[in-house]
Order: structure tokens, then C-alpha cells, then sequence
């Protein structure tokens, strides 16, 4: 039995939805289906959920309300008129958008929350409606019957253990079931919408609840790249990749995939397989618990900037114990999550996501480093970059570290850090935002392809 | 003025102490001599400090007191009459060390440092006697009569800030002043002495409190080793070391100079100079502030085992504010100091000195990692060795990680750990105990002897 999740640009139109229909009747284990909310069609478009967006905003300001309905009633027409379906599921999804534009909007974030769920939710009707229409009994559940409960504000919403076991239920269906992605209810049955990538966590739980062979993720590309196409030309396609590969890829430019989203089908080692809808028969990129070792000892490359280093030193800071845990202690009193901590006997530098300073919290920081922990030296350096080679096995491969790091020499950049030994999987380097991309080349034909020396 | 401290096998005998007298006569500045007790004579020999030792022992078990105590003066005698001094000088040695052995013994700790910093005093006596003698007027300084003072119990002795004004007026003598080193005295007249290394630290408060141009460290090797001796064959000699490179090479297996002893004079910016008392025309050498870059980017390479590894994951760790500083503050309730912190996304190691766990203490702290942090995977591992590869500027020296890892990789060793990042002037490997030594060789002959390629 087989979970199956359709992105935005899968079901955006009703030439999308065929293919998706064409995919699940291909293989009859496909039997749950998850979608999003119709996506953009062509680059100038406007997602569904942005249509509902500026309705939201229109309903809390009584302004334009009528038109901005349309707009999105207007895109279902279209799809149910390409599917062949009658005016009824319209009128439907009319009525349910109308309903909840009237709904309390004493608690906005809630009010916006359950307006932008219904793009989700009235594609699944239509879906389902659609699948009947041409011979595949299907059938819509919603989220709050099929008791997919979440946790109260003012925490971000995420599934509470019995969600699992009341979705268990779903899998004893003879229909093919059409769930909506992005949402579920509070047990005092308040519609709460999941982060983004929502739809990517419902399939995933719904794989985890009903105990799936595999999870399918359908998006607009045949595989995973190992490195970022758009600063490596046509890089490798990932064949197949572990779960703690793929979260330490995600870290840095690879946003294929939420990686919140993999962790109930991580948690019940339930493989993950992305797939594209326009090309269904490319192997596509399967995420799983354990592979079995290729000729590469890397699996792929990843970078991001937007980084910076909080630098401190002190003489014989290594005698003083809890020295490391009071420079954190501080920053997380500043709400500072950090990345990595290198340190020297008298030093240590702390990594972080620059985004998360100001001006204001950087010279407190250094005000309190250096009253509380009397420390010599304090100070931020910016514009850093991370670069992560990620591999499973590779903390075990002899010469890997000097491969990369003679990798990165060769374009005559300097590494400000290394980190190795804790991930069994990634090699982390810390360079220059001004080296990112070259590095990245660099490395990248050091791992994937290989010059003959002559 | 230079300050000029000579160690235990530079005072063991007559003869070295005569060497003593023709250093410290052929240069007119060396105003202030600080001494240890007299050392081994031979490999087999036992130092006076041992002999102390056992004389305290005996007095506090009221046995062989005589004996013990005789076997003490007649090391004095021998070295008194080897410097054709007469009778006198024993007679107070003898006389004080009889006083010593009859002080209270409620406090055992502080009977027995009485009775072994006498060691240094009553050499400094002799050396001050001898001195005179020759015709070159020295003056014996008491500790306790020029204000070294330290803290009380139970912190270990630490000279006060005052001890430095103090011991300032002694610029003024016209004599040459000997003084001994290893202990001072409490505010209440308590004498305590210095941790291990004591004499260096003596050494180094008078320079920092007279304002020497010089501190020299007269020990029985020429210089200090670029590499340990006995795993590298005939290592290169150090000339020049900063502060922060000799810091850093003291961590692992550089045990020339106690680390503790710098701090006086490394925050009065004196340089230092190790000097070798059998052959003080070899340049020694020198720690200073800074120093001009040379030709080499690496001072030196350390290397020292007895390391263990927290090991501890969890999905989505990268996401917990605060995960990383209860893990340390879970180590520092255990009164574990920690060396590094190496991270990945889920994942994060700490690197800490083995002799601090105790089976109970680490099934203790997985415990709690696991119940308190819920973690998923938490355990130990042990056999580690840090290799330490320091050089001022090395931070900023394209490609030195990659030749680094590149000559490890040549052995066929894997690396469990790389840290670079925070020090500018070290890079530290962690590697398998069984390991280090022909890590330790490959990298000694990769930046110290250059291999040239036909």
C-alpha cells in the first residue's frame, strides 16, 4: 500500500490532474492520495493559496470580497470544465469559501489559516469527484472526521500521537482515499495549518498512520540533484539517499523537501520516493533508512550562506569548566541558535545564521561576554558561507577530508573552519561568501566527476 | 634586567651549580635568580624533593626521622663542600629543616609543603652563600619577607595581585637576589606552595613584578622540539614561539613549559627564553608576544592520547535552542572540562580527557542525555589521540588543512575529528590512539622535512 502526494504544480490545472490520475490507476497500490492546492501553471501565475490569501485579507477588511471569491471559484471552474465534471462540485467549493469568510475573525492568524486550508481541502473534493466521474472509486476524507488532531496555539501546529492512531482506520477503505495536505484540527475542533511544505508533513503522517509500503512525493522534477544546477552545471541525479543524508543536504540549499516533513515516515522507516507527474517512469530519488554502499563516497554537496562567526578568546580558557555552556547560555538568552562551536584551547567560535543578529544584539553579546565571562577578545565576523559534503559512511573513508580540503586549495580560497567527527554522513566547511560558488565547482568535480590524469 | 630561573638538574650538584655561578657572572643584568631544589644527579638518583618527602612522612609517623633527615643535609653538605663552603651553611640547613619537622601537623597537607618548600629555600640559601663567596654579592630573599603572597585554602595557592607590588621594590638591591621558587605565603604568614611546575611559576611572578626585559628558563635541553623526540627522529629545534603557539603546543605532549607559569608574564608581554645550563652559549628558545613570519607556517606538532568521545543524535537537534548547552551543562554537573564540540545537523560529539569518566559516571550521563535531552543514540567511545598541528598565521595559510589531511591519509589512518576554525594559530585531528605515532612522523616530515620529488 502506497501514500501518494501530489505538489502545487502536479494538480494545478486539469491537464495535471489526468496525469494524476493516470499515475494512481497505473498502480493499484496507490491507495491514499495527498494533495496540495492547484499551483501555479506558469511562472507569472498565482498559486491558489495566494488567490486565498488576498481573500482572507479582503474579508477582514470588507472590501472586494465578491471578486476575490471569484478569482478562486474561477480556477476550479476551469479544472472541473477540463475534467468533463458537471457545475455541482462549483458550487460546492463556492458555498464552503463563502462560509468561511463569514466565520469569527476575532483571532486572524486563525481566521487567514482556515481560509488558505480550503485550497487544499475543495481540490481534494474535486479530485475525488473527478477519480469517480472516470471509474476509480475514490473518496474525500476530511482531516477533523478522520481525526488528524494537532496541538493547541500558541505552539506551531504539529500531529499529537492519537492523530496516528485514528488515521490507522483509513487503511481498512476499499475506495482510494483523497486527503487534503496542510492542515489538521485541534480537539476543540479549531482548523490549524501545518508549516510550510504542509502537504509534504500530512502525506508523511498519513504514511506513518497507515503504515505504507512507501511514501510517494510527486513534484515537477525526475530526482534529487546532488549538487545545486543552478551553480553546478547538469549535476548528478541521486539515485538513492538515507534519511540522515538527505537531512543533512537540507541544511544547505536543498529545499526539495521539508525536513520536518520526513520525520514520521523516518520514525517508521517508511521509504520516501520522489517522483516527477510529467515523467513518471524516472526512478526518481527514493529516500530510505539504510543503502547499500556505491562506488561514491558522496552522495552530494550542499552550500548556503548568510552565515556568521562570534569569535572569543581567552587565556586558559580551556581550565575554566562551564565556560563553553555560559557562552551558550547567553546566546540563548539572546534566542540565538548556533551551528557549530570550534574551538581552540584558549578560544572558541560559535556559528550562526547571520539573520538572527542585529546591530543592538551583537554589541550586548559582546557587552556580556566580556563582563560575565572576563574574556580578552570578543567579536562578529559576517558573510560567511557553509559548505557540506555528505555521505553515508564517509566518517570511515580514509583521505575523504584531504580529497575535499585539497579540493577547495586548489581554487585558492581559504577554509575559516573545518568541522569532522560527529555526523557520520557530512564534512562541514566554513569559507568565504565570496568562495561559495567556486568551491562548490570544485568540489563537485572532485566527488562526481573525476579527471583522467593522462 | 633579566630575570633567570634554573631548574632542579641545573642546581643538582657543585658542578652545575658552579655553571649557575658563570651564567649568571657573565651577564651583568641577571640581577634576579630564581632556584629549584637540587635534582637527580643521575637517572637513578632521587631529587631532594623526594627526600623531603620522606622526611615529612617520617615525622608525621614519628619514625627514622634522623635518619631521613640526615640523608637530606648531607646532599646539602656534599654541594657545599664541593663549593669549598664551610660548615655553616649546614648548620642552618640542618637547624631550619629540624624546626620544620617539629611544626604543627593538624593540617597534613600544609606540614608537608613546609617541609618540601624548603628544598628551594635553603638552595637558595647555599647559592646566595656561594655566590658572595666568589665575589659576586648576592643577597637570599625570603618569599615571605618580600610578599609573595597567595590565597588561603582550599583553592590552590595563587599569588595575590598585591604580591606584584610587593615584590617590585626588589629593583632596588645592588645585589644579586636569589630567591627560591615554588611557594609563598597566605596573608596569615601560611606558607603554600605552587601547583607542579612550581619554580617556573616563581620565576615568572618576579619577572612580571620587576618588569624584567627577560624571564630565562635555564633547563637541560637546548631548546624546545618542533615534535616529540622520542616518536620523531632528531625533531628541528624551535628558535622563536609566540605565547599562543607554545600555549597550544603545551596541550598535548610539550611539557617543557608548565602552562600556568606563563600566564605573569604573558599578560606583562615579557618574552621568555628557555636556556640550557650545560650549554648556555645555544641560542635557546625564545617566547614572545609576536614574532616575524618565517618560512614554515607550522611552529610545531603535538600529540597526546587519552581522549574519549560523547557521541550523541537526534533528529531535528539543529532545531532545539539550548540542546548543545544542557548537553555541556549535564558534563559540567559531572565536573567533566570538555576539549571540542564538533556538531553535525542531528548530531553533536564531545571530546573530553578520559581519566575524568568512571564507568558509573558514563552510564550516568548517557542517562540523562537519553531521559532529559530524549536523544536517540548516546554512547562513549575511548582510544583517542589529539594531534595538534600549531603555527602563528596558519589560519589564513591556503591549503595547509589539505596538506595536513593529505599526509594523515598517506598512513592509511582515518580521522575521526578535524577542528579548525576558532584558533588562528592551531588545527586540531583526532585520530585512534593506535594511530598517532606514524600520524605524528607523517606529518612532522610533510611540513619540517620536505620531501623533494624527482
Amino acid at each position: 500500500m502506497k501514500v501518494s502526494k501530489f505538489g502545487g504544480t502536479s494538480v494545478a490545472n486539469a491537464e495535471q490532474i489526468k496525469k494524476v490520475a493516470a499515475i494512481v490507476k497505473a498502480d493499484p497500490t496507490r491507495k491514499f492520495v495527498v494533495v496540495s492546492a492547484p499551483g501555479k501553471r506558469f511562472d507569472a501565475d498565482k498559486k491558489v493559496t495566494d488567490l486565498l490569501i488576498e481573500l482572507a485579507n479582503a474579508a477582514l477588511h470588507t472590501e472586494n470580497v465578491e471578486e476575490k471569491l471569484q478569482n478562486v471559484v474561477n480556477r476550479y471552474r476551469e479544472i472541473a470544465e477540463g475534467l468533463g465534471l458537471d457545475q455541482t462540485i462549483c458550487d460546492v467549493i463556492e458555498k464552503d469559501l463563502r462560509t468561511r469568510t463569514l466565520e469569527n475573525k476575532s483571532n486572524v492568524e486563525l481566521f487567514v489559516d482556515n481560509i488558505k486550508a480550503s485550497g487544499e481541502d475543495n481540490n481534494a473534493k474535486l479530485i475525488s469527484t473527478y477519480f469517480t466521474s472516470i471509474g476509480m472509486p475514490a473518496q474525500y476524507v476530511n482531516p477533523k472526521t478522520a481525526g488528524l488532531v494537532v496541538n493547541d496555539l500558541p505552539e506551531r501546529a504539529q500531529a499529537l500521537p492519537e492523530a496516528y492512531d485514528n488515521l490507522s482506520t483509513l487503511r481498512n477503505s476499499s475506495e482510494i482515499i483523497v486527503f487534503p495536505g496542510f492542515f489538521g484540527y485541534t480537539k476543540d475542533g479549531v482548523l490549524r495549518t501545518f508549516e510550510r511544505g504542509g502537504s509534504d508533513i500530512t502525506g508523511s503522517i498519513v504514511a506513518a498512520a497507515v503504515q505504507a509500503e512507501l511514501y510517494e512525493n510527486f513534484t515537477d522534477v525526475d530526482s534529487v540533484f546532488c549538487a545545486n544546477p543552478r551553480v553546478v552545471n547538469s549535476p548528478a541525479e541521486i539515485e538513492e539517499i538515507t534519511y540522515r543524508e538527505m537531512r543533512e543536504l537540507s541544511y544547505a540549499g536543498f529545499s526539495v523537501f521539508h525536513d520536518e516533513a520526513l520525520m514520521p515516515v523516518y520514525k517508521s522507516g517508511i521509504p520516501v520516493c520522489i517522483k516527477n507527474t510529467n515523467n513518471p517512469s524516472a526512478p526518481g530519488t527514493k529516500i530510505v533508512a539504510e543503502r547499500k554502499a556505491n562506488r561514491r563516497p558522496v552522495t552530494g554537496i550542499s552550500a548556503d550562506n548568510g552565515f556568521s562567526i562570534l569569535y572569543v578568546s581567552k587565556y586558559l580558557m580551556n581550565r575554566e569548566i562551564g565556560f563553553g555552556r555560559k557562552l551558550l547560555q547567553i546566546l540563548e538568552e539572546e534566542h540565538i541558535s548556533y551551528e557549530h562551536t570550534p574551538s581552540g584551547l584558549d578560544d572558541i567560535s560559535v556559528i550562526m545564521r547571520s539573520h538572527q543578529l542585529t546591530p543592538e544584539k551583537e554589541v550586548r553579546i559582546i557587552d556580556r561576554v566580556l563582563n560575565e565571562l572576563h574574556a580578552e577578545d570578543v567579536h562578529f565576523r559576517h558573510e560567511f558561507s557553509m559548505i557540506v559534503v555528505v555521505g553515508e559512511g564517509m566518517n570511515n573513508s580514509t583521505g575523504l577530508a584531504a580529497r575535499a580540503a585539497t579540493a577547495i586549495s586548489r581554487t585558492g580560497a581559504n577554509i575559516e573552519m573545518i568541522n569532522q567527527g560527529s555526523s557520520e554522513v557530512s564534512l562541514a566547511f566554513g569559507v568565504h561568501r565570496s568562495n561559495e560558488d567556486k568551491i562548490l565547482r570544485e568540489l563537485y568535480s572532485e566527488f562526481f566527476a573525476p579527471v583522467t590524469v593522462g
